[in-house]
């Protein structure tokens, strides 16, 4: 862990173990000169202000005393309100009111959002402005990962059929379907959700490589230079890797070829991972058998999109995080990092602002 | 291992370590008699007559050189024909038919059957004539339990309305579903099936209590005494266990009524195993919160039936086994046990007729 950082110091924001600073607000009466570094933990106590929203209020103040001033918000004009004067921000509105809001708050330091993907953030002014964002890594990985079974399933026993059979009445016969146990998966992205989706398919008896920026020595993991050797074995290809420059069309027409004709794609991470036009010529031909998607390009999917009646296309409405356990889980994690923060260690899930993720 | 009887014996059939016979086909030419117990080995070769289904033909001819006399069959008819002088046959036409071709076959002494389940068998005639039968046990344990983690997602995803979604060309809002993790499980059943179905829930980081007749000492398996009281703590009940005297109406009024109003069933074995009036009563009143169903009293389910439509109830056509993997694997299991048979060594998979399966 690093040492707290003096108020002076501005320290870049990087992923995991970036340099912390303790919050500050100069010009609030009752404040106190640190005595030294470990005094900071109890320096601002009372006297951080964060903005929160209204949604999760409940929860935060079933988990306790936060101990910090509040400001809650649950639309957009009252987020700019909310965040005048805030050191800290849990964002939970849609990203076109990101720029606005950090306008609004000029002595914001860290910006707290749920999200496991921040493409689209304006990371660069966050950088300059010197604001840590935290992310929701691992916040979504189970019900990702169980929805990420569903998708296989789905496609490899003709579930739709299945369910329009019994809308029906009618006792079909599905014929043969293959098994997954005993097939192959690539899994493009092995962090947090990667990882959870390969413990569950494992238990099928499935065969799993993960593919990742840094491999390290782990067995079955491989990095992203080889990746594309590995297209032709796989049965399963799932896509859980963020969206940046380096995987915007990451499956593209070559990627597909590359497919076997029996394999299917799985896209749970973002739309724009996958070129979508490449894909519905992919599945119109047999280039691939099948694809689960639960992320299109554009988002909700328009109704004149002909991915909705695609054969052997399971398509889902960006569903896959959705959970019950969310808010339970999201609370959580914000009240360590807001502990993080006011003690000045290190928060979690810092955003990478030169990777993108 | 039982050491061969001689041909006069004429043991009791019980499952696994019942006490083999060889097989013996009196009056043939060629035929010399045994020098000891091993030449058995050798002396049937090429004189044993099998009837098998034609259905099997090219997979078996693929498989090798069967070293017996085959007399293939695709209808009822041409099975009371192949039968005669038979004494082994693989069975795959109706069990109505079973009685007929029983009678036409007065050598027969195994009897080989796909299916997992042998209710409704006539096993008392098939043990008055001393035929051993041996079932499908372990072929369907993969494709059942990977329909059980279908039917489990199914209810917790309301994936029914995530296909409708699709059809309807909606991006629809699911809100937040339960997830599996952290979820209880009791599989009614704990043999071959209920085993991989295990193996999978667990991977999903389900807490999995197997309920069996003979428990033994292993850790999260208890027996049929006190498997009721488990109902209660239960999110899922999953049934997978053969439909005999004792398990017939397994799940009443009153086993759902000890249910979680928040937990689901799960029936992969056999509809007689619920009392379907009272599962009906159940999901209408809240009892119990929803039902996945591959099986029902009477299949094909009938059109009129109320199952069809009931709200939270998922329903597959009896299809939890099908395979694309099913062939090769009945065609391994009866290899194997087609040359246990000839060298008079156990046959795997032999059905006890006591107990019923």
């Amino acid at each position: 862990m690093a040492a707290p950082a003096g108020p002076a110091a501005r320290p870049a924001c990087r992923s995991g173990e970036s340099r912390p600073r303790p919050a500050r607000r100069p010009g609030r009466t009752g404040r106190r000169a640190p005595r030294d570094g470990t005094s900071l933990r109890l320096l601002f106590w009372g006297f951080l202000k964060v903005a929160l929203p209204e949604r999760f209020r409940e929860q935060l103040e079933a988990a306790g005393e936060l101990g910090v001033e509040t400001a809650w918000y649950n639309d957009p004009a009252a987020a700019l309100e909310a965040v005048a004067g805030c050191e800290a921000i849990w964002y939970h509105l849609p990203i076109e009111e990101v720029e606005r809001v950090l306008g609004a708050g000029p002595d914001l330091r860290w910006w707290s959002v749920v999200s496991a993907g921040v493409d689209g953030w304006p990371l660069e002014l966050l950088a300059r402005r010197d604001i840590q964002l935290s992310n929701g890594a691992g916040l979504h990985a189970v019900p990702i990962a169980e929805y990420v079974v569903m998708g296989i399933l789905a496609l490899a026993k003709r579930l739709p059929d299945l369910v329009h059979g019994q809308d029906r009445r009618e006792w079909i016969d599905t014929g043969s379907c293959p098994e997954l146990f005993g097939k192959r998966v690539l899994i493009y992205g092995y962090g947090l959700i990667g990882r959870e989706i390969a413990a569950r398919l494992r238990g099928f008896g499935m065969e799993v490589t993960g593919v990742r920026r840094h491999p390290g020595q782990e067995a079955g993991v491989i990095g992203v230079g080889g990746w594309r050797e590995q297209l032709s074995d796989a049965d399963f290809v799932i896509l859980s890797a963020p969206l940046t420059d380096g995987t915007r069309a990451l499956i593209g027409a070559p990627e597909l070829a590359a497919m076997k004709s029996t394999a299917c794609l799985v896209n749970i991470a973002r739309g724009a991972l996958v070129d979508q036009t490449a894909l519905v010529a992919a599945l119109r031909s047999g280039t691939i058998s099948g694809a689960y998607l639960d992320v299109t390009e554009v988002e909700p999917l328009p109704a004149e999109s002909e991915l909705w009646s695609l054969p052997n296309l399971f398509l889902t409405p960006h569903a896959s995080s959705s959970s019950t356990e969310f808010e339970r889980r999201a609370v959580e994690l914000f009240r360590d990092n807001l502990d993080r923060f006011r003690t000045g260690r290190p928060l979690r899930n810092l955003v990478d602002y030169e990777a993108g993720y």
